[in-house]
């Protein structure tokens, strides 16, 4: 699609966004308090993790999101303000409020993320000082800052951009988001916060946001867990003065596509980044007879902890791989299975061929593996973005809290 | 219940049956072949996989139990047949008929399973020189070695036996099981043999053993994984001289309980020894809506690798045990939950105790932990046995092909 290009930058790409990234000590090192910033009101869409144990700010997110308004999103990481009861709720409110009396900004129009421990009140003498000088911290080369400041087990960064044309207007998306440990469909500690200059209505970006969720943080899985604190928001601003986008127009198209691409780029970042992963992997169901079963199959695979430590082992256990998806629940036929490692055939029919280990190991070497079962009954299919399972996915997570 | 006793010993203890456990060679050590044997015709029951691809054993089983007749289990360790199309269906017939050759028998009568490495195909000269040298070494002294010779990343052989009373004669129950790796609801690669000497009809041993095992072997998990070759087998021959037990008599209760019973402690001993496992994790969902969400509830802090790791690392990290709950689907009101780790309650009416983390870590530094999450809402229970969640685990499954 030549109409859309991929630029440097994040969420301060688009015009009229500033961001800022501090540390306010709630991790035990490095940048744990987040800003972005709107000069100007903007439509507000999001997506939230459907957990039923819903983190405080998740909740008050939701809410503020039925005006379909906003123009902050002040986010913490190394704490999650998850089950934490009304003192959370206060508090998520009370970071909303700080950001948005030093601003000048109603505080209805202030976003509020957190993601780190469960269970911990936020220290929020600390988080009122970060708040305080991430205010004075806001620049419009501030989105990096802010990338890093959301990271939790995260070892880098993730940030994407790109610029279109929307009737001869240049306009921009730009995102930044955080994931490593309890990645799982419907979302995860997933924090992602994208920024657009397009001027839309609220309820056609919600629209927009859910679809292309759908195409990229919802096929990401690291290890099945879906979190308390899952947030997805998009915020456009019409900064970019280009005429107001409408569904089902050609415009409207082209930004579905550059947002789902920027989208489905920073979830494979995520997975790439999975706790302890040594390798990217990605699931390709194929010829499924529905949707719903490519997508059950897929996911039983990228899920299972057989098939996670196989590829960390550099193995080709094509067993497990059939064994994982023949429990997803899918309509299988044994005997019309392929399936492919990489590019090589390993099994036709159901029956194995019997290719020389040293040939199906072959794919496995390489940093970014693709693993394809074609069902060979019908023409729908499904890809799941995931990782490797490795020793140092156990150590991060049998140490991580204390 | 006093009628029930547990005694010494595994498949033989019931009266008229033999068994024996041998090397010939498909593992790289250790006995790999075991033979169980009935000296007349039992009947027979079995539950079996529900995966999609089901191993050959598996397959051939299931078409043999419909006469609900059998005498003969011939099983190996090493080598699953699974996946290994049309010629592994004629191998596991192969080990039927050679068995029923030696041993005067009709292959009809004779039941085959196979746990261990997918997509292979039996190495059968070997598996044929297992055979006879099984049949030359049955005895009634042979149980154990049977238990040692279905052994794969097992650490030690899994038996139980009990003997009770109907109407005065003395029977028994006696089983043998493997597990490690891959044990899911429903069932793994997990293989079990029961052997009975009470005089019972098929239909109602079938009735009984999926009721047995939907109490012990189906609230099993280890990692989420469901195997081609899951095997329960269960065969009753009459050698006590008790009178038939029929449905719905106090006799049948009797059996019903103690057979409960001796697959519950097998399936224990299946998560005690789960691959890498440090610790024997309970999982209790207590009053919830359905027990069809007790059991999700269950099943998901069972299967969730943050919870398994952090009880691997001793840390009361309550937040991903209710996250688990939250995503399960299970009916939820948060602010009615209570949670248990051991017997501290941490969570109440969802909020967060504040529980010193040297008493709430207490129950975690034991051998076996109970987690209990009452969810306040309705009567239904379920519970779930599992383990935790080690650098073994990861070492263990990345190793185990090459």
């Amino acid at each position: 699609m030549e109409q859309i290009r991929t630029i440097e930058g994040c969420v301060t790409a688009p015009r009229g966004f500033k961001a800022a990234g501090v540390r306010c000590g709630i991790k035990s090192q490095g940048a744990d308090l987040a800003l972005i910033y709107s000069d100007r009101d903007c439509s507000a869409a999001g997506v939230f993790t459907r957990n039923a144990f819903k983190a405080a700010p998740v909740i008050v997110d939701q809410r503020k999101l039925a005006s379909g308004h906003a123009r902050v999103i002040v986010a913490n990481s190394g704490n999650a303000n998850a089950c934490t009861g009304k003192r959370g709720l206060e508090d998520a409110n009370a970071m909303c409020r700080m950001a948005g009396d030093l601003l000048g900004i109603p505080e209805e129009l202030v976003h509020v993320a957190s993601t780190g421990i469960i269970g911990v009140h936020l220290p929020m003498e600390k988080v009122s000082g970060g708040i305080r000088d991430a205010v004075s911290a806001l620049s419009e080369q501030g989105g990096e800052a802010a990338a890093r400041a959301i990271m939790t087990t995260d070892t880098r960064p993730k940030m994407a951009a790109c610029e279109l044309k929307i009737d001869g207007s240049s306009v921009r998306i730009g995102g930044i988001c955080k994931g490593a440990g309890m990645i799982c469909p419907n979302l995860a500690t997933m924090l992602c916060f994208v920024t657009t200059d397009i001027r839309i209505a609220a309820d056609t970006l919600q629209e927009c946001l859910n679809e292309a969720v759908g195409q990229s943080f919802n096929c990401l899985t690291i290890d099945g867990d879906m979190s308390t604190n899952d947030t997805v928001l998009l915020f456009a601003n019409g900064a970019s003065g280009c005429p107001e986008v409408r569904k089902g127009t050609p415009q409207w198209s082209v930004f579905q596509a550059a947002l789902e691409s920027l989208c489905v780029d920073l979830a494979k970042a995520i997975a790439r980044d999975g706790e302890g992963a040594t390798k990217y992997l990605e699931v390709r169901v194929i010829n499924a007879a529905t949707r719903d079963d490519a997508r059950a199959a897929a996911l039983a695979i990228g899920n299972s902890a057989l098939v996670k430590t196989a590829v960390f082992g550099q193995d080709p256990n094509w067993g497990r791989i059939l064994c994982a998806a023949g429990r997803s629940g899918a309509t299988i036929v044994p005997d019309k299975v392929r399936l492919y490692v990489g590019d090589v055939m390993l099994v036709e029919k159901g029956e194995p061929l019997g290719v020389e280990p040293e040939i199906a190991r072959r794919p496995m070497l390489e940093k970014d593996l693709t693993i394809t079962l074609d069902l060979s009954i019908g023409s729908a299919n499904a890809t799941v973005f995931t990782c490797d399972f490795s020793h140092d996915y156990v150590r991060i997570n049998a140490e991580y809290h204390t």
